[in-house]
């Protein structure tokens, strides 16, 4: 085994979530160049990395802010100094509202809203904060999630921000699915011209998504801005989308072979509970084994995963340590909750999620 | 919305998982009760809980005691004062022989192993430790995931566990499929056979899993003990498998309605990250919402649950708080990290997982 792999599986156990900050940094790296050659401000999602440290880097490397989905993720970048932060999330209730309040002193913060009740909530917020918030509406141009589902409703919520004190209109955002650009653009125009007759302006139009930074960046007419996550680590299905290589998935899972229970089959000791169930982009079975390329993982129990080896010459043996790419790398990072950091074949050490399972 | 409801969104926050008191109290009963007439030591696996306060809970019961599937788990029950603790899962590796060693000082372990490698490393960790540790050989009886796929090599690993300095032989260790048993039976016959030609006892005979309490508690030939973990919460497949009803089940997500996209679509605050993807027992969707019974939630995005309310009548608003029974609790329990803690409609306060992402 690799020296790497020595050190991890007796200093550290498996299994272990392993990040390769060399691989991390050309990710930042290669996400900003894409937002500068359009000329496009990059605020990319911690919700991937969760982490105050691989923000800090993106922010060093050129982000123009930061994206968070949940306010207890906005309220751990705000502790640290984040001053410019993205909740891309319908937030509502009196439990959230006054917390939002709070984060207005720490950081300039803009939320969405696609819903006249959140809106109605993020106004009496804004009278509690010491600071303006700002709202962007969210339109659902085809992923059929959260977002209004047609201009003259981003209109009409755009003006009810516009009308409630301590609330100000700041624009647009959208999650365009990858071959949606043209609904986008036809609903963007609409509601644009909408706004235009009311006297508002859309500042930032926002776009998102790690698969849309290579379809599409820059197509988004207007587009000021866009938001990406997984870009940071990658995955099994960001390969898959065709976004990424092997070589730019800086997270593996390094697990252990436990058990071979007949020639074809094996047992790593990692299951849903560290990989979880999350599949996409056509994929089959879940993760993929650097070692064994040919190797399965077929299905999970919550600390197993079931290797199928049938299609693969050269088997693993038991307390062999093997590197696996998740199909999904943000639930791992948030189930997982540490982090140990290389830099090629250098151990540099550990480091926890800061804001691991942060959901309210 | 009940009282309930309206403390927990306003003093807690959602997505919130919470568990009834009550229905936990009933459900450990009912699994002792279940033990107790068929004579079966009830030894509870703690991986859907991983929380000393229920483990104790199991134990005032009458559990004989606990089953974990993580070293990790283990060192926290043991800390606790749990002194009778088995760990179903094949253990090897330096730094896992060493931890095993120092467990033996805490409490009276005994272990899983399905091969050779693994004993040897037990036999390591024996040499360090001050305690005896006892051995039970896993079998594979039909699921195909860890276990030896043989009675044969059953008997040849207790003869290798039985000679090394250190171990114990204690028996055969199993997780028969629902429809397993007369498989089971066949294969523990031979073992058993073989095992007494070489003057060796299995005084340990040990069946798990939730659904067979029901399906099959008792038919396995010279059962001594089960282990179940799932039963203590339940869960939208332990009602598919026929275990559990609606009743039964002790742990909801309290999730809010944030978006209303269209006539039949909602959003609910809670997705991937805190249900998780797992599916089983031929769902559709994830979860089962209380309130509208006809409501799907038929996908996720890691923060957003996607309602899909075309057969529903009696639709949810936003701001509507729902409660949720998730496809599988365990998974869940380790990723949300805190419990809020009811009593029927008393709110009593929250608590820490304590056994969160102990993976290793």
């Amino acid at each position: 085994m690799s020296n790497l792999k020595t050190r991890i599986a007796r200093e550290i156990g498996t299994p272990a979530m392993v990040v390769d900050l060399e691989v991390v940094e050309r990710n930042i790296a290669r996400v900003q160049a894409l937002c500068d050659e359009k000329g496009i401000a990059n605020r990319p999602h911690i919700k991937t990395h969760k982490s105050v440290f691989f923000a800090k880097g993106q922010m060093a490397g050129g982000a123009a802010g930061i994206t968070c989905q949940k306010l207890s993720e906005a309220e751990i970048m705000a502790e640290a100094g984040f001053d410019d932060i993205f909740i891309s999330y319908n937030l509502l209730g009196e439990e959230k509202m006054a917390r939002l309040a709070r984060l207005t002193e720490k950081a300039r913060m803009s939320v969405a809203a696609d819903n006249p009740t959140v809106i109605a909530d993020l106004a009496k917020a804004a009278a509690m904060a010491g600071r303006e918030i700002s709202v962007l509406i969210e339109c659902d141009t085809g992923r059929k999630r959260a977002g209004v589902e047609t201009p003259a409703e981003a209109v009409t919520l755009a003006k009810m921000v516009e009308m409630s004190p301590g609330l100000s209109f700041a624009g647009l955002m959208m999650y365009p699915p990858e071959d949606g650009i043209a609904a986008t653009n036809r609903f963007l125009a609409e509601a644009l011209a909408g706004l235009r007759e009311h006297g508002l302006e859309a500042r930032v139009i926002s776009s998102g998504g790690t698969p849309n930074l290579v379809s599409n960046l820059g197509q988004v007419d207007g587009q000021t801005e866009h938001r990406a996550g997984t870009s940071i680590f990658n995955d099994r299905m960001m390969i898959a989308a065709g976004f990424a290589t092997e070589a730019d998935c800086a997270l593996h899972i390094y697990t252990t072979v436990v058990s071979r229970g007949g020639a074809e089959r094996g047992i790593l000791d990692a299951g849903s509970k560290v990989f979880t169930s999350d599949t996409g982009w056509g994929l089959k079975g879940y993760g993929h084994i650097l070692e064994h390329p040919q190797a399965a993982i077929g299905q999970f129990a919550e600390e197993h995963g079931f290797l199928d080896l049938a299609r693969c010459n050269d088997r693993p043996q038991i307390g062999d340590v093997v590197r696996v790419i998740p199909n999904h790398v943000c639930p791992v990072v948030n189930v997982v909750g540490q982090m140990v950091l290389v830099r090629g074949e250098e151990l540099i050490g550990t480091m926890k999620v800061d804001a691991r399972g942060a959901l309210i």
